[in-house]
């Protein structure tokens, strides 16, 4: 299924929106308005009513949406209908806390392994997964289905991860390490900028001094 | 200095010139071109010169960017003229990440104490930072000064954790556990929601295939 006509913008509050609804399920909320969701998620109710017009009509006059249904929507269209095999390269703190995260899982990114060039993490497990080495990443992927790699490295290793990611079949970067990776376009990369983030609160914080 | 008609949209653009100049300046790079700056960053060459007339005109035609005076431009405007004494809350594999990223130092973010309930970790140190218990939180914070807090407990910690916030003078908190938190219009909260970034990329991934 294609949504080709769907903004960034829209599909980056989805997850919002996955996230609430889903809170609302397992209080057994069973129908909320574009109001009430409103209140919960902060979003105006007409850009809600605009959002979820993207994926046809859920929302009812007079009944509103099935929460259900919306979340079981929103789950298809962010691509959680399957399960995703997944490493993480770089087994440091931040990698480490990336393994330990049980909600990834739960959403279906099956960690398969932790790659570290580190010998020191050697025979290491974080959350009953081994840490290896790099030297058989390359077959490790291809044996294991990986379709998505965590770059939890320092900024030096990153892009030299990235290269070796491209001689696999992975189409599917999460890079953490303060650097914009070069990639082929096929490859799709999405950045956790934190040094971006940080720098965006002190501006905040300063303009409002 | 308020830069109130600036866009939301431009500030979050700014730490990615911030960090690209700065990578001019070690490479003892002194002036640019929008054309040779775009290449080099991804933005066209028209949104850089859109994004750096906000901020008055540093560029001079035939001449190009003086990336000394702009890089410091946008250090002021980010607010990183001056430094900020920041304290960790949850000392996980998370918090430890964020304590022995150095970066943070280098750009004004002193690290003063890393706070956690947990018993386990009294008497441990993070990058040579002391982890504390909650007890004395509230007096620490106004003892050291303190302006930002980064929140990397658990979902259920984190709003307790707020809540004490608000109780501070701190007006800034970089949140990292998966809940939106609810707090006073004065307190400025950058939420880094892994998650959300997580299904955005499984829905480019799915788009994709």
């Amino acid at each position: 299924m294609k949504d080709k006509n769907i903004s960034v913008a829209v599909i980056r509050r989805l997850p919002k929106y996955h996230r609430y609804l889903k809170e609302l399920l397992d209080r057994d909320i069973r129908r909320i308005s574009s109001k009430e969701l409103s209140k919960i998620i902060g979003f105006t109710a007409s850009q809600i009513r605009q959002d979820l017009n993207n994926f046809g009509g859920f929302g009812q006059q007079g009944y509103g949406y099935n929460v259900e249904d919306l979340y079981q929507e929103i789950s298809k269209i962010l691509g959680l209908t399957r399960n995703y095999n997944v490493v993480i390269v770089g087994a440091g703190n931040l990698g480490q806390a990336l393994a330990n995260y049980t909600s990834f899982g739960r959403l279906g990114f099956d960690l398969k392994a932790i790659f570290d060039i580190n010998p020191k993490f050697r025979g290491f497990k974080v959350n009953d997964v081994d840490v290896l080495d790099m030297d058989n990443f390359e077959t490790f992927i291809e044996e294991n289905a990986v379709e998505i790699v965590y770059i939890c490295t320092s900024r030096n290793g990153a892009q030299d991860v990235a290269d070796r990611v491209q001689k696999t079949k992975v189409k599917a970067i999460w890079n953490f390490a303060p650097i914009d990776l070069k990639v082929n376009e096929d490859v799709i990369v999405e950045n956790v900028h934190l040094i971006d983030n940080l720098l965006t609160l002190s501006y905040f914080l300063k303009e409002n001094q």
